[in-house]
């Protein structure tokens, strides 16, 4: 037998944080020959199949000789940043950018980048941070604050924490002046949005590979969401015409190379007759791209995993339509999904639980008016947490 | 917050084999909510990125509260098999069954095994077990056996160790009597195999449910081989005519079904005119398979997860032609494969080493005429082990 050749040591991607989208990646990033390792934020029962899960303050260990560090959760405190940072060598580089993620934690400031670049997005006003610890001092001022906003930006409109809210928590829609009373002041301060009247909700994601190249984007879905959260997801390259989807992805194109992005950047988007207004940014693979695991040539996660490791960029091109949808807070019967042709089952391996992401399903080749669609959107409504009693 | 349910355990199935058959699936299982344990043999790289590795002496543990119990490798002595079925407990099996893995243990029971199924094979003899443990007695009496091997199955012929050979070791060829010479005395008992002047080399590949259901077979792929090793595969829909493909499904059944199989079974067959000759048959997903990853609705890692854990099988259909390749023995450029379009890369993470199998390549939507396959095909010819120097 010939002498065994030590092959050279396997890229090791560092992910910041445990669920559901590290798993994606971590899966992606295997048949790549990439080595992932994880640092825990909460729960981590979505990566325990890999090894390489550190805990939280095992920064040490976890950032030693990474080739580079992503992270799968937009929330990521700036104190563990610089701590991550403070231990990373001169090589290992954040992608996404910090500022990136730094937008994402206070909705003001993702509103402020986003208009900063002329970007089009609907009504906003911010409330100022409160002046009172708490009690009926405090309340008393966010609720004048509140009425404050909802002169600007008027009625129905939607008020949101401006920092730590995620999925639909953390909101409350405004349809008159009473309905203030419901919003909880410890939550403040807010981002007061006027509610968009659009005609469609979609989302638009794209790979940017680090130079001033246009990101490769993968064809937009079209979303609908329910509490707050992402149902389902409907791609076809008939879906949106291409005037929006090129302005779509020039709007994609705009902010990214403003935030010198490397990686997986996803907009979602209100449909307004011809015009796009975003909803918001998310610097990272984005649930609305579940589908391109089976829909696309190259995944959302594939990608991320090549950019963020300087690798060239994989072919987003449509395989074919495709429908996807989040399994939320209970599964149905998971063997009559099996026996769906063509649809895929993703399970992230979390314990049940009201409004959580439990795994997401895809179903290839088909559009909603296809039979197999109108069967798994049964079987979802049939354990839907809002099911009628 | 409300109160977590603990989640029922997830699935567990142990693999005995560590390889890259066995990091696929992993992979596999995963998205369906399955957890794998591994029992190493031999090198372990291949499954670095998971938990679950165990030792080869730490039976025990591999096996307490598995699901289901399979093998990537179908070469396992029966002592292993014994001793981890003396740990098993009364709910955990093995699929595929010991009888289909003990008929590849050695290439004469193989044969046997399909005489017996009246199954069509080319013409074969078995040479007697050795007299003599070693030495010029025991050369010179295993050149007498071979010789009158050779005078039954006639010439050009193949004489494979009936015992430990794989990917082409073990094996000679013989064009004249004076070949002989070259056979290792030592890899004695043989089975000396008549050459198939065949027109074409395919597999067929298909699940079982471990029911008289008939398996759900993919389709199958147009293979070539170079020194014993798979090089390629070619998959269209096209690709075989639709007689010899029932024929070469009617094969596999018979098979599966006298062996009352679970899971992935493979037959490797001579097409010769309008005939089918068996090669021989492997229990467990197979090389020429790796296509199903991306070109099937399923692929074979996952309906093998699902089938020897009793899940519905997944929908084999065609999701449109494609080529792939073994990587062997040295990696070409990685950041060049990468760069064309619809080309998946698998990488095992093994050390490089002259006839190793060290990935796959899959290109989507093509045949062997697409400009694409010319520059793989171009790309692993310049690193190919056996290339001028």
């Amino acid at each position: 037998m010939s002498a065994v050749a030590n092959p050279p040591a396997p890229p090791t991607l560092g992910i910041i944080g445990t669920g559901q989208l590290a798993r994606m990646l971590a899966l992606a990033a295997v048949p790549l020959g990439v080595r992932c390792r994880f640092l825990v934020r909460g729960d981590h029962g979505a990566v325990a199949p890999f090894t390489g899960v550190h805990a939280a303050d095992d920064r040490a260990a976890f950032m030693a000789g990474l080739d580079a560090l992503t992270t799968e959760i937009e929330n990521v405190d700036a104190a563990t940043l610089d701590a991550l940072q403070a231990v990373a060598g001169p090589h290992t580089r954040l992608w996404p950018p910090a500022t990136a993620i730094a937008s994402k934690r206070d909705r003001r400031a993702e509103r402020r980048l986003l208009a900063g670049l002329d970007l089009p997005q609907g009504a906003w006003v911010a409330t100022p941070d409160p002046e009172h610890p708490g009690g009926a001092a405090r309340a008393a001022a966010v609720l004048a604050d509140l009425h404050a906003a909802v002169d600007q930006v008027g009625l129905p409109c939607r008020i949101k924490a401006a920092i730590g809210g995620y999925d639909g928590r953390g909101q409350w829609r405004i349809t008159a002046r009473a309905d203030l009373a419901a919003v909880d002041p410890a939550a403040a301060p807010f981002v007061v949005e006027a509610e968009v009247a659009f005609d469609a909700e979609l989302s638009v994601i794209g790979a940017f590979a680090g130079s001033r190249a246009a990101p490769r984007c993968w064809t937009p879905a079209i979303n609908t969401h329910r509490s707050g959260i992402l149902a389902r997801s409907i791609v076809a390259a008939s879906g949106t015409p291409d005037a929006l989807r090129q302005q779509a992805e020039a709007l994609l194109a705009t902010l990214g190379h403003a935030l010198d992005y490397r990686g997986v950047l996803a907009l979602e988007l209100y449909r307004v007759g011809e015009r796009l207004l975003i909803n918001e940014f998310a610097p990272r693979v984005h649930n609305s791209g579940h589908w391109t695991l089976e829909g696309a040539a190259c995944s959302q996660f594939e990608n991320h995993v090549r950019a963020v490791l300087g690798m060239p960029l994989g072919d987003t091109g449509l395989r074919g339509p495709c429908v996807s949808w989040n399994v939320i807070g209970r599964w149905p019967d998971r063997d009559a999904l099996l026996r769906i042709p063509g649809l895929a089952l993703h399970d992230y391996a979390k314990a049940p639980r009201a409004g959580r992401k439990l795994g997401h399903l895809t179903l290839r080749d088909a559009g909603l008016d296809d039979d197999r669609a109108r069967v798994v959107e049964a079987a979802l409504a049939a354990v839907a947490d809002d099911r009628p009693a």
